[in-house]
């Protein structure tokens, strides 16, 4: 069952994120800013995506993880400041206050920068050769930056509401604002392992795959889920005129696109065997069938 | 004299800021939105610090050059945010509307989590040995994270109109929001040139003393500042309530501090020669004694 393996790997992510923050090293309150949405709970899919693909490719887990869990940085602080209220205006993140609303507004701003910033410093001091950890966390400033997650977040802004999308444009917004993430963080473990050029390209096409599929079961899921059950209330995608593909494409081609994705991400794994192989195909599958 | 050579040095900077911005490969408005505010001008201190540093010390300057870039848009990216409405609330910056009376406040933000994260791209592509880069990357994190800049930022707030603050707190303050990103300006050009420790230790004395001198002839200057000159109203450090050393020690003590620190750092290049210590020492001299 992969819940259970994901479970195990995400307990592994955490356990390293409770003590990846000095309090001695900052003010209090940056600290209380940072480590409350750090340690907000979540799914841990981008460590958890690196771990395995290292270890899948001959890597040490246990010198990944603080590469990994810098990702997971990178994503919370991401989902810091599209809460605030000049972005997304969410009072809620996974049904606790959002963190401008628990810190205000500057210490939120500050503390994804602290977040965005500290993720790097994790990344730089993993105990890695240097070649790859130069490559890996290249890879992952431009994931993250203006042409990946960032830019992604401006073209979501931009589409949010324009009421001319197409399925290209959604799709394209997605591959920067959710894909470009979730596929470094298979990437980079594939280069943090030393892995060759075709293991690296699988890990790309794998991570490429799920991160669509991941956004495409979003959106079903905003329309179809449980509002306790995903700490938000449902249709609220809907209700801020965001552009989703069951909107677009109805919920029956969704979930098929859905379905092509996860078959594509299996794909990528041909040849390769052992519990990480099936953990990574059962994960594609499982992020189709989760119901929060 | 400094200044010419400074010019010099800025220039080079400049023209490597004004081609780093790949404008096909994100959308239009972030684009420039993180051109606008990292072409505004300044005096490229950092990255010109960094030159010079890794040139003293054997380094190659062309080689150097997109690392030191990085400095200048992590400086950018914390001008960008610290004008924010939830943080100082600037509308001028350089004489120019700041960031978010330009582009609004959702873009200013995005712009602002864009130019840190290329700041990490620039550093990390730079054609030098993997292990230079890393362990200056990592410097760089670390003074520009929640230990060093962002926690400046965060003590600066919670100290403005405290009423209740000393020289050794302000000291602190400045010392992690200014004093970090100018001192590793020095010590990465240090590491990026491969020096021997003891070297790279000069580096942090010198740029520790810089960072304090630099800061108390900002708060002088806003005293007796000529107001066209600083692009800013004169005397507005004292409107917003901000602490500074000429209200806790008086002018002529805080004079006598950044002249010290102005010894500390020359002090730092002994047993140095040849242009580029020359020129160091006449930076830190001529931080001191400009107008503007």
């Amino acid at each position: 069952m992969p819940k259970q393996r994901l479970e195990l790997y995400r307990r592994e992510v955490e356990s390293f994120l409770e003590q990846c923050l000095d309090a001695r090293r900052m003010p209090a309150t940056l600290y209380e800013s940072m480590r409350y949405s750090l340690l907000a709970g979540g799914k841990r899919v981008r460590p958890v995506l690196c771990l395995v693909w290292a270890e899948l490719l001959g890597g040490d887990r246990q010198a990944v993880l603080p590469f990994a869990s810098g990702l997971e940085c990178i994503h919370t602080y991401s989902l810091v400041h599209d809460d605030l209220p000049a972005m997304d205006d969410d009072d809620l993140r996974r049904g606790k206050p959002s963190n401008h609303k628990q810190f205000g507004e500057a210490m939120a701003i500050l503390a994804g920068d602290g977040l965005l910033t500290h993720a790097f410093e994790l990344m730089l001091h993993a105990d890695l050769p240097a070649e790859r950890l130069v490559r890996a966390a290249g890879l992952v400033a431009g994931a993250a930056g203006a042409s990946g997650m960032i830019g992604g977040q401006v073209t979501d802004i931009q589409l949010t509401g324009s009421g001319a999308t197409n399925v290209e444009d959604l799709r394209a917004m997605h591959g920067m604002k959710t894909g470009a993430l979730l596929q470094v963080a298979c990437t980079s473990g594939a280069v943090l392992a030393g892995a060759i050029e075709e293991d690296i390209q699988r890990a790309a096409t794998y991570g490429g795959a799920l991160g669509l599929a991941f956004q495409v079961a979003d959106d079903i899921l905003d329309v179809v889920g449980d509002e306790a059950a995903l700490g938000k209330p449902v249709g609220s995608d809907q209700g801020a005129d965001k552009v989703t593909y069951p909107a677009l494409m109805g919920l029956d081609k969704s979930k098929s696109l859905g379905q092509e994705m996860v078959a594509q991400a299996q794909e990528a794994l041909q040849g390769k065997s052992g519990p990480q192989a099936d953990f990574l195909s059962d994960l594609a599958q499982y992020v189709m069938d989760r119901t929060e």
